[in-house]
Parts: structure tokens; C-alpha cells; sequence
């Protein structure tokens, strides 16, 4: 029985607002879309957050035996500075700024977006699409509605007929609205407006003649429209119906409510058998937000330069952090969170770290333990089964680090496991430790020698106060403390920490 | 006076074949383009280099003050396995035989591509614009080329029509070769061929049913054919005209001759002012190949795992040792060459580090060495002025670690300069190693505390040897070398090295 049959996934759907058992349309492969950064700025936090959850999700399923193709895209093109489709682009908008060609910002953030996933150790998705790069797939898309009937032109401009496609079909059961409330709140229409209705959206804006990223269409020149990228992208890769599709709370309306609007309007079909989304951050139990003040970048977090951090958190800490709490709850940011996750990714890494020196002998299995420590394999599996519950998930291999310390220190004996089960809980506790949870050893590479050297001298200073030279083992201490290396006796011996 | 005007860069054209001054078409900024790699298999030694050797045209414009925007592309599509515009598209093909989606090989090979780059620590470019990103604007200059007559369709598909274009301008200028030679050599048309004359190229091929990268054009479903994309990209992003177009020799026929046609044949401008080729790769005086059994991949380089090599090496030395040649002669490679970069680059580093702890004492400038550093600061500049002379340039921060090391032990005294002079020596002789060569010390991070440490052992074995304890300075060196750390006495003091 494969990993996939053995651990059922349940996960909890959006569109049905309940927690359905995960059943791929093709029964090996998962097709899984996630909204990726519009790279105008740097990626903050909160986008972190999102994609470690997906990162999580893509590492799990895969670890279950399934094929996964992982699709995210870069948004280079589209996004308005205003959800209501007016306002500059947030991408030429920055490059008129910088004064830059539109595509040297594209670069940059695209990029600097990398290289903050890679420092949390986010895998690469499998296709990583650009809006830019699907220009003619997304005019044929918005031909395609128009000959449906489900969008009209104006001026060269395209939009989407909402309460034409809703006569046919249900908009709004993604966010749970209202037409009718959708239609009586926020701003009228005025005359500038080229939209039928106030919640009709541009599928294809018409170029001003100072715009600079444009396309030539059958309405002239031009560009897409936000939503239309991700539907276009998605079908093209995934098809016209896929496993998940995920994003921040935060898109669930307009951009999702619209994606499946211009799906269904298209092909009839649904597009996403299930949508998930991941929940916001906040800084000391307000919300992240600029003009708080309280909105840090991944790199001030990792260098400490905020007046809010106390000091600066290694980025495997703060992986283990966000881990700590499941990706639909909000997750809050504190330095005694953070500080508190320090300790406890630590532990976790010695626990690691001895799981690599045990070895198993043979001898009388103890009917509990082993029951006991296959049910403990069984939870990691239940747990992350359970919509990804990853906090319930590290509960477990803390449990499973307090063994490995006990088989260290000899409390507990390799001999009362059966070699299969003791191969197992090495298996997982690793298996979930680097790739399903994807955290690894910080600072790995020179460590070890840094490592040796130390224990050289912790050593030498142990033989010098067996031989009550305290004037040595003291000059030891003191040279090492003096170069930031602060060693620390206890019962099971010494150890280092660097300040 | 600025840099750029202080110090002329001359470059050997491969289109006048002559050795000519660099003026920019704008005074101030430079636009560079560059042919990347198709993406479809890991990225080869040869690559490396060609774009190693443009790393440092882009770093060093960047050093004398020119705004260069380097553009650089990722060719995804119209590769096709023969030159001769048959055969499978490369990406298409391998995608077909690992049963993957063409954009999950294109996606595997430019994060492969991407992370062997920054190894090497090679700059990203300004724009890394994809093929697949850009059919639009292909088509566009398809049907220019159709209108201007300088191309023809059959079947759905469109070939360049060479002969036509030579009655006006001059096929074959920047290979040196005659249209009537090409005319007669290689293999003659045969009745399936589609091309009026065998030295037409694709602009656009038409799709067969079964292939997977296609998009519809007025023609039929098709793909473009693989050198439009790079005259479509360069000109979208650096203009009609341009400064430098560079690339390995292997493109200069057919690749950049047909970008010269296509562009000349739609604008009737010369596209490109300087045209830059870099040359080939041996292994012990050896063409590197497949065939031959001598070809090995960077990430075996480093890590020494191929039969022809005694050993890895570090990224930096490879840079080093490819720097040590002139990027338009062959560079061959052999484990004496390397050890010998190797040796090298540390005395470089050794440098470097000194250069770091030096200050500058007021005292009697001494005329001689003042002009003598002066001079070696000039050529430095005039070095990699003179068509990018890296290994010249080289040389002359060779003879600065001398007078670094000089400085430190006091053979050389920093009042012999004036106080601008020293600061110049510094600020170059740092600012060629790291910001125009692009080398850095290898294993920055946690290195420095394990100097410290190992210092403390060190000096803990020094006084046990004055104190006449040779049991514990023996000690000390045996428990250090049993873990991979080899202490070396010399005049100069003890210094370590790692097995």
C-alpha cells in the first residue's frame, strides 16, 4: 500500500466551506495553481506566508507518492494600482518612477523574489509563467467570451457582463456574496465609466498613448486585465479543470470570484475542484500595514534592522515559526514568539542531528513502545493529512525528539523497537523535518568543521582541569569567549553557542 | 574627469574585424545583448565561459560609470535539433522523452541555469526576456519582413528569402562568407524542400498536428524559428540600434549573420555597432566534447567527480582560472592548470585580506613609488580598456599583492605615498577584484570564526611549545589533523589549511 493510499488528505475547500477528502482528478497527478507576487516592489511577509503554505502542501503531496505539477506565476503585466480597473500599472507606474524600462523592473523584483523564497528554502514550482509571456492566449480568451456573450466591448476596451454571465450562472459563490449587494454598495457609475455595471471587469484595457506596455488586439492597442492572466495560465498548464488552486485570503474577491467567472463563462466548466487560501499576518496582534508602521520586509527580519525586532531571527526560524500555526489561522508576530521559536527549532535540529548517530540492535521488542511509536509515524501523516495542520505536525516531532535524546542518554532502548518500526521513525523524522516541512540545518557547510575545532578545544580543556591546570581550561574559556564563543557545562557535557 | 573619459575602452569588432574605440551611440548609457541558452539540457562549461566573459564587459562599463542595460535571453522555443530548420524543436523533444509539459523543461534547465550562474557569480542581466514571451511581436516582424519582400510563405510556414536580400545588401558580412560559396556547398534542395534556395532560413515554421508548442499566426499554427526571437527581443528592449551584441563564435554563422539580415532586411539599419564573439574551450589541448569523452559540467568541476579531473574546485578559482585567458583566445583545461589557479587565487585572496587591515600614515612621499603605483592603477584600466584584458589585468594585481604584502611586513611604508595615491591603490585594487572580475573570497560567512578559533588553538599550541610542553603541542596539531585541519609553521607565523 503506497504512502497516498495509507494517508487519506482532507482539505478544507473554500468554494464549499467545508473539509472534503482530497481526490485528484487524475488518480497519480495533482495539478495545483498558486497566485504568484506582481513583481513591482519588494515581497513582503505576508507573501512569504502564503507561498510557505503551498510550499508545504506541494512538499506533502509529493512526499505521498503523487506527481505533482506545481504552477505559479509572476504577474509582470495588468495589475492596476486601483482594484476598480483604473489607475496606472503598478509595474509601469514604478518603471516610470525609476525611470526604467518596464521589464528592468520585472527583472529586479522577479529576481529579489527568488532570492528571498530560496534563503526560506521554498522549492521551485514546476512552471513559473508570466503574464507577458501569454498575451495571444489571453486575446484569445477574451474573443472567446466575447463570442459567448459574456463580456462587450467599449473604446477599445473589453470588460466582463457580469450580471449577464450570472443570469446563466452563480457569481459569488467563492466569497459568499451577493449580486444584488454587490451592486448597491460602493461607488455609481458616472458618465466617464465605459462599464455596463459597476461589478463588470476589464478583461482588456485599451493603451493611452503614453502607456508603454502594450499589445496590439483586435480593439487596438492594449493590455489584459488582471484576472484574465491566471485563468489563461492555469488552463494552459494545467487544463480546463485542476486539483487545487490557492492564493492569499485576501484574493478571494474580486481576482478568484473572477477567475472562475471567466472559466466557467468560457468553457462551462468549473475550473478548480478545490480552492484554498492561507490567512493573513499581523505584528503584535495588529495588522502588517505600511502606514502602521509595523510592516517589516523578510530581510529586516533576518538582519533585525527594525525598530519593532529585538535581533535578528536566522530564516529557518522563521520558517519554523510560520509552521507553528496552521495556514488558515492569522498568524502573529512577536520577538517572545520568535525568540520562543528559536529555542524550539533548535531543539529540533539536535534532535536531528542525533537521529543521524543512532543505530539499531536487535533484541526484545517492548509491545508498547512500538505500538506507541508506530501511532506517533501515523500522527505526522494524520496530522498533515488534517488540512495541512503543520503546528500538530511539529507537536509530534518534538515527541519524537525527546526519543531520540532518550536513545542518546540510553533512557530508552533501540532494542525495544522492531528494526522496521525503528527505520520508520528515522524515516519520517527526518523525511518530515527536510522535506515536508522543507526547514534544514542553518548554516550548514562549514559548521561541522567549526564544530570539530571546538570540541578540539572543549577536549583540551577537560584534560586540563582533570589535571587541575585551571589556569588553561580558564584561558580556554576566556579566549573563546573573547571571539564571540561562549561555552556552557552541564551534566551531559559542554556545549557552544556563538553570541 | 570621470572614469569613462579618463580611460577609453577599445574592442575588437568581429564585423570590421579591426580592434576600435567604444563610443556608445548615447554618451552616457550602453545597451548590451547577449544570446542566452536554450533551455533544454544542463548548461555546458562553453556557456559558462561566454557568459562569464560578458559578466565582465558588463561589470567593467558598469565600473567606468555607464548606465549599461544588459539584456540577456532564454531561448524556449524554435530551437530546432538540426540548424537546418528540420528536425524536432530541442525542448519539445526532451520534453516528449521525460514526459513532461515543454514549460516544466524550460522551467528545470533555467533554475539549473540560473543557480551554475550565481555559483560562478556572474551578475543577472538588466531584462531576461523568453522567446515564448514574445511571439507577438515575432509575428509582427514576420509580416514586416512578407511586406518588405524579403520573405515568403509556403505550407504555412515563412523562410527569409537570402538572395533577395543580398541584391540589396550584403549577406554574409559579419562571417566573412560569399553568398555564391554557400550556394554551392553542403547538401542541394531535394523536391520535399519547401525553401526556394537552401540558404533561405525559418521565420515561422508551421506546426505539425502532433506538436505541442505552437500558437496561431496568419499562417497556421506555428513556432518561430530560432534566430527572429533574438532581433526581436534586442531591438523591443534595446532599440533599433544598439552598442554591443555578443555571444560564443559558434553564432557568428548562421545565428548572428540571419539577425543581421532580419533586422537590416525590416528597419534598413545595421542593427548592432559592435559585434563581440568569445571563443571555445579545450581540455588538455583537446576540443571539449560529448564524443570524445572530455566534456565535463560545472557542477562536476567543482565538485571533481569526472576521471579527467584530480580534484574539485572551488567556484571562484574556475572564474579565476577563466579569467586568466583572453575571452576571445581558445582556454584549455588541465589539473595543472587549475592547481595552478588555484595557488593563485589564494595569494590573491591572502592580498585582498591584508588590503583590508591597512591605513595610511602621513610622512615623505617618495616619487618614485608614487609614480610607480600610480602607473600599475592606470593600467589596470588601460588593461581591460585594451578589448577587455582580464589576464593582464590579472598581472598587474599580482604585483599590487606583492606590494600588499610588503606594506604588512613593513618592507614598504604607506607614507611613501600620498594619501590619494594609497586610497586609489585600495579602492581599485579592491574594487577590480570584487566589482569588475567579479571574484570574492571563497566560504565567506562563518570562515571568520573559524580562523578565530583556530587561532586560539593556535596560540594555545605556541605557548605550550615555549612553555617546553610538547606532549600538548603535539597534541593540538594531531587532533587538528584528524579532523581535516593542517597546521603549517613558517617563518612568518603558523597558517592552516584544510584538507
Amino acid at each position: 500500500m503506497s504512502l497516498k493510499e495509507k494517508y487519506p488528505v482532507y482539505l478544507y475547500n473554500t468554494l464549499t466551506k467545508e473539509k472534503e477528502l482530497f481526490e485528484p482528478i487524475h488518480k497519480e497527478s495533482v495539478g495545483m495553481y498558486v497566485c504568484g507576487p506582481t513583481v513591482y516592489s519588494d515581497v513582503h511577509l505576508g507573501n512569504i506566508r502564503t507561498f510557505l503554505s503551498f510550499d508545504v502542501i506541494y512538499r506533502y503531496l509529493t512526499y505521498l507518492g503523487y506527481k505533482v505539477r506545481y504552477v505559479r506565476n509572476i504577474t509582470d503585466v495588468g495589475h492596476l494600482v486601483s482594484d476598480a480597473d483604473e489607475g496606472e500599472d503598478k509595474i509601469a507606474r514604478k518603471a516610470r518612477l525609476e525611470q526604467l524600462e518596464p521589464m528592468e523592473v520585472v527583472q529586479q523584483y522577479t529576481n529579489g523574489f527568488h532570492q528571498v523564497l530560496e534563503m526560506f528554502n521554498l522549492l521551485p514550482p514546476n512552471i513559473e509563467p508570466c503574464a507577458t509571456g501569454h498575451i495571444m492566449e489571453q486575446i484569445s480568451m477574451v474573443q472567446d467570451l466575447l463570442e459567448k456573450g459574456m463580456a462587450y466591448e467599449v473604446n477599445g476596451s473589453v470588460y466582463f457582463d457580469v450580471t449577464k454571465y450570472n443570469e446563466k450562472y452563480d457569481y459569488g459563490k467563492l466569497s459568499g456574496r451577493k449580486i444584488e449587494e454587490l451592486m448597491e454598495s460602493g461607488r455609481a457609475l458616472d458618465s466617464q465609466d465605459e462599464k455596463r455595471n459597476k461589478i463588470d471587469f476589464a478583461l482588456w484595457k485599451k493603451a493611452s498613448p503614453s502607456h508603454i506596455m502594450r499589445w496590439n488586439s483586435p480593439w487596438g492597442d492594449g493590455f489584459p486585465g488582471w484576472h484574465l492572466e491566471c485563468t489563461v495560465m492555469s488552463t494552459k498548464y494545467l487544463g480546463e479543470t485542476f486539483d487545487i488552486h490557492g492564493g492569499g485570503m485576501d484574493l478571494i474577491f474580486p481576482h478568484h470570484e473572477c477567475e472562475i467567472a471567466q472559466s466557467v463563462g468560457s468553457t462551462g466548466k468549473e475550473p478548480v475542484k478545490y480552492w484554498l487560501h492561507s490567512n493573513m499576518l499581523t505584528v503584535n496582534g495588529q495588522k502588517m500595514s505600511k502606514s502602521l508602521g509595523n510592516s517589516f520586509l523578510p530581510g529586516q527580519l533576518i538582519s533585525g534592522d527594525h525598530e519593532l525586532l529585538d535581533k535578528g531571527y536566522n530564516p529557518m526560524v522563521v520558517r519554523f515559526f510560520m509552521l507553528q500555526s496552521h495556514y488558515s489561522s492569522t498568524l502573529d508576530f512577536s520577538n517572545e514568539a520568535l525568540t520562543a521559536a528559536e529555542k524550539g527549532y533548535k531543539r529540533l535540529v539536535e534532535g536531528i542531528k542525533i537521529s543521524k548517530t543512532l543505530q539499531h540492535s536487535e533484541g526484545n521488542v517492548d509491545g508498547d513502545l512500538e505500538e506507541k511509536v508506530k501511532n506517533a509515524i501515523d500522527q505526522l501523516f494524520t496530522n498533515l493529512g488534517d488540512d495541512f495542520n503543520t503546528a500538530k505536525a511539529l507537536a509530534v516531532l518534538f515527541e519524537m525528539t525527546t526519543w531520540m535524546n532518550n536513545f542518546k542518554t540510553g533512557h530508552m532502548k533501540s532494542t525495544g523497537l522492531s528494526s522496521s518500526t525503528f527505520n520508520d521513525l528515522i524515516t519520517h523524522y527526518q523525511g518530515f523535518f527536510y522535506d515536508v516541512l522543507g526547514l534544514k540545518e542553518e548554516n550548514e557547510g562549514n559548521n561541522q568543521l567549526l564544530d570539530g575545532v571546538i570540541d578540539v578545544l572543549i577536549k583540551l580543556r577537560l584534560d586540563a582541569k582533570a589535571g587541575k591546570n585551571y589556569e588553561l581550561s580558564d584561558k580556554i574559556r576566556d579566549d573563546l569567549k573573547q571571539i564571540g564563543v561562549t561555552l556552557k557545562d552541564s551534566k551531559e557535557g559542554t556545549e557552544y553557542s556563538i553570541d
